[in-house]
């Protein structure tokens, strides 16, 4: 699962160079949208606050598209995919090839998130950042940074150049999107991924380490034990105080840090985020944490079974808008969430107001 | 705002027979399909479960219309308006003729529930079935009863030959849609009602009469008073152990009535029914007590701020889907959940199975 490294090495300083002029171009949505779109909202035929979060929702993207928004012409939900070495302790209820299996269901346009994607008029791009595969799938952008990462529990996940080189990949696969798109939703597949992102949230959160490990794709027993003791071990092993970025390359994986890059390059072009699970918000509350600006280009979709993404939510100061029990990730609950964003555009865009359909206002 | 009578007369008995019809045509959907759904959904890449409650959504749908279900060719919401006499108590915050000028808006499109239904390709039919205003809004469908109903903390909200009249509107007005709708949705407006709905909730769940009671369209101080005084004061009035349609032409109003016939009929012809908020869901339960099989057809959508709504929707033993914090029905929840809907329809047509795209299983 470990090791065999392809195309790092020797460009740590211009990729350090090229995060920091990303950081730097994420600026917070146009505040000054908030009270004109909120009484707006507030002249509509309705009771005011009657749309409930949906009007939190208009008011977020009317403050990053404009207002009242476009109706969202391309939306793409990016797969990012990657082995975990961890995976090496029985921490999953799947074997590491299902990651390659189902890179090819991805691209085949048979996983859950495809067929979601195609009702909620979602372009579906698959990319690898470090599966542990000998080829790509063919289909899957090739993004490789490495075959897989190595086991958390023991060492670090891959060297700084490695992590600068992925988020370097995360950022130009957004970049590069043409035409560029107006909401970008994050999906996942890396077995062992839910591991990573359990001892993510610890230090990012302060909460205690078992405390934010779930039963990923369904594991018991001794998987489940092997998986708490594989999160303890990584906490134990990395400095709670060390920078978010470096506590990402010490326990993420190799798509965990290419979301990271997406979630940042979005913001940097003022796009919507759409976050699915566990995993990618992880990834998006380290991006937060280099750059705060970004939290306001984020939505929250569903409420994990995972616990840990609870606690990452709150620490988003974000609620999620759907609750169907979703367990994983892989961006389902971000493309199911998109007809939601679309009907709080579509509010500001086309609802009549008091005045203009002579409908009384409230009782004196 | 009382009294006026249009249409009816003379037809009780007939209307009851045909009612009682319709209650013997209500059967459950096919349950022998469950099991064999639930096998599908166990054999499609993901780990079994882990799309949460869309699987129960697609399991019942399946049972409803078959199994793939096909894709929902014509979804309708019925709004379906009102007024009640009660408002002369002042227990709304907004005017009774806010009902007739919120029926223009909508079948003028410019209301949230129509911006709504034309993001979910949901056509609108608004229908008259009692407001109190001279004419009948030009484009409302004319299923008038009478004008308003009598004050229901007084006395009878209607005759039981027109309730009989309003329950056969609502259940000719499926019928009467060509083609047939494969999804009804259910929506409201009448000032007043959900001082209505809260009446019925407290009998129909044995609940503390002011336990339903919640603050509508946003009153507060003497309104909300008025509120709960007029609720004590009906609920006093109608013996608790009355029955339901007995309860409902106690206290509903004329389109609280029609409702119940929309469910029933829609029921009886096997199609799915899309609640909304309370006071939808209000009349459903009127209808699962009358025609118990008639639960197996109905999909709850969002929790409402109103208190009793948690109520009903306990009985009706259903979870909503989205979590908005929306207050008023109006059919937005019910039309807002409908991608909901097309996703589980789709998971089920279109998700790969393990064999087929040759992923691998749990690990053994």
């Amino acid at each position: 699962m470990s090791g065999g490294r392809t195309g790092s090495g020797g460009r740590a300083a211009p990729a350090r160079a090229e995060l920091d002029s990303i950081v730097a171009r994420v600026r917070p949505p146009a505040g000054s949208l908030s009270a004109a779109t909120r009484a707006h909202l507030d002249r509509l035929t309705k009771p005011p606050g009657s749309l409930g979060r949906l009007e939190d929702v208009a008011v977020r993207l009317a403050r990053i598209t404009g207002a009242p928004p476009p109706r969202s012409e391309r939306r793409v939900v990016f797969l990012l995919a990657g082995d975990h070495g961890v995976c090496g302790r029985g921490v999953s209820a799947y074997p590491s090839a299902v990651t390659t299996e189902m890179c090819r269901n991805l691209v085949g346009g048979g996983a859950a998130v495809c067929v979601l994607a195609r009702e909620a008029r979602c372009e579906v791009v698959v990319a690898d950042l470090g599966v542990a595969s000998e080829a790509v799938v063919p289909g899957a952008v090739d993004l490789r940074v490495r075959h897989g990462t190595d086991d958390l529990a023991a060492r670090p996940a891959m060297s700084r150049t490695e992590a600068l080189e992925a988020v370097q990949r995360g950022t130009s696969l957004v970049a590069s999107e043409t035409p560029a798109p107006d909401v970008v939703c994050l999906g996942e597949m890396g077995i062992g991924n839910s591991t990573s992102a359990a001892v993510l949230t610890t230090p990012l959160t302060g909460s205690d380490p078992t405390g934010a490990v779930g039963r990923g794709t369904g594991v018991s027993g001794p998987a489940l034990e092997a998986k708490r003791a594989a999160v303890r071990a990584a906490v134990e092993r990395v400095p709670a105080d060390a920078e978010p970025l470096e506590i990402l390359r010490q326990v993420g994986g190799l798509e965990v840090v290419g979301w990271f890059g997406v979630t940042l390059e979005a913001a940097a072009r003022a796009v919507a985020v759409i976050l699915d699970g566990f995993v990618a918000s992880a990834a998006a509350l380290v991006a937060v944490r280099i750059a705060t600006p970004a939290a306001g280009f984020l939505f929250a979709t569903h409420r994990s079974a995972e616990p840990g993404h609870s606690l990452l939510l709150r620490e988003l100061g974000l609620r999620p808008l759907i609750d169907l029990g979703l367990r994983l990730g892989e961006g389902r609950g971000a493309v199911l969430a998109l007809p939601l964003l679309d009907g709080a555009a579509a509010v500001l865009r086309e609802m009549a107001t008091f005045e203009g359909a002579d409908v009384s206002g409230p009782l004196p």
